[in-house]
């Protein structure tokens, strides 16, 4: 969650883990405007009941790509685990569509949690437990002098890095892609799901497995900006959030308090800054190839 | 919830309540990739947390256009409520971003429920208390020889109709619209919201004010249809569920499984039927002007 090192933290424990991706697509038959009979794909949806130290949690309805990570993101951004080194394994069964994790030292606060539950807006999202807005004082992302920029150059080729890895999109539709990117446009993960939520807890997930630190990171989701995500990409402490949709204007509020450098509608040509304290660099004004 | 009657049945009850709308859309600042200063309008996104009889139950985040109906129709959708007539009243006070709902008899088995927490999969979906899958087998849709029938034709105007009213996603995006129709094309009802969950929430609200019967409506939405929009639907008695989008496979094997009309990718002149137990009519096919 801390935005201080710009060097990725070494991984000091990797829980036990399953490694039990689901296929993503499934073909249905269907029948068209002139009544012809065909074959489409369609996306995967499947309940993943959570269960920590055998005490059921909720149930997720994934894709079922990352489901290990997506658990242990699901954990980390609902601040249910403070460290993956309280992780001790991960265990995900479909047969039972079933998720166990079992713990160091138990959840934290989880009862307080879940006395305060809120149904958070993007797509796909779900549970905040605990309060949306608590501890937003203390996700500040700070503008250093020699702290990270983000290069209108480097930012048109993000959507184009994206485009050819959205396999399940274009095969399917129906899903949200989150990825991760290095200042210098390099992707480092990416994660499809139909829900976006879960894509963002999934890289979450894989970022604490491994020790990768969010400060001199750009998020990116095909999805809107909306208040979870912004306080998600808070809490992972990355200062840059694109999308190539909208966002809200709680997205835009929470970014402005935070710090976040917030941009929408991105796309290889355009996009909209709508919030920067100082960190986007115009490097490309009216180049034809950025 | 009944699919049974076809003429609407005349509402019984109206409980009081506020008419506490919010601006849908918000002028923010941008640069664009110019460089240049420009205002662009956003989606307007609020925390309502909602107490019923003075217990708080959750905090939904909302474009705030419809909240009262939003209110009941979470509550029933949420199976939380049997009835309008067990409301009394829903006061919403944006000064308190609180919405207060007074009952007869208070709530079905809330404490049950919350021991159930399913994280939803769709656009700005969200906590579906209670088994997810509860009662699916009683959702049945019923194909009977006087049902409703679904005409090509009719499809082919829906999504023209609905272009006219999506004033917010027109303007500002990052919203989703859902909207009941008449089987001969008529909108009853249209409603945008940041969440699309909140969207078909607020109709279902909208028809247990009005005293409207679903099983012989057809519901729309320009969001993805997954296991919770299909639920809903169900839950809302309504057989013909339509969206420009694509479909997940949860929702469409619990359209196969509940009987109902499931229509994908829809556009005026093209759509994909994903299920029919029989109820669409092919009187369009090669129309220029469907």
């Amino acid at each position: 969650m801390s935005a201080a090192p710009l060097a990725p933290a070494a991984p000091r424990h990797r829980p036990l883990l399953t490694d039990a991706a689901r296929p993503a697509t499934f073909g249905v038959s269907t029948r068209d405007e002139r009544g012809e009979v065909g074959q489409v794909r369609i996306a995967g949806e499947h309940p993943l009941t959570l269960y920590v130290d055998r005490r059921e949690i909720l149930t997720l309805m994934t894709l079922g790509a990352a489901p290990e990570a997506l658990v242990i993101g699901y954990l980390r951004n609902q601040r249910l685990i403070g460290s993956l080194d309280d992780i001790l394994s991960v265990q995900v069964d479909w047969s039972t569509q079933a998720a166990a994790v079992r713990t160091r030292g138990g959840l934290l606060d989880l009862d307080a949690k879940l006395a305060h539950r809120t149904k958070t807006t993007g797509c796909g999202s779900g549970t905040m437990f605990g309060d949306l807005m608590a501890d937003l004082d203390t996700l500040g992302l700070p503008l250093r002098d020699d702290g990270p920029r983000l290069r209108q150059s480097t930012l048109g080729a993000l959507a184009e890095a994206l485009r050819h890895h959205e396999t399940i999109y274009r095969e399917a539709g129906a899903v949200h892609g989150c990825a991760l990117f290095s200042l210098d446009g390099r992707l480092l993960y990416f994660v499809e799901d139909v829900g976006r939520h879960n894509a963002v807890d999934a890289i979450a997930g894989l970022m604490w497995l491994d020790g990768v630190d969010g400060s001199d990171k750009i998020f990116y989701t095909t999805g809107r900006l909306t208040s979870e995500m912004v306080i998600k990409a808070a809490q992972m402490g990355v200062p840059f959030l694109v999308s190539r949709s909208g966002l809200t204007q709680m997205g835009y509020e929470i970014a402005c308090q935070v710090g976040m450098t917030l941009i929408g509608r991105a796309t290889a040509r355009r996009f909209l800054l709508f919030n920067d304290p100082g960190r986007f660099v115009f490097d490309a004004i009216g180049a034809q190839d950025s």
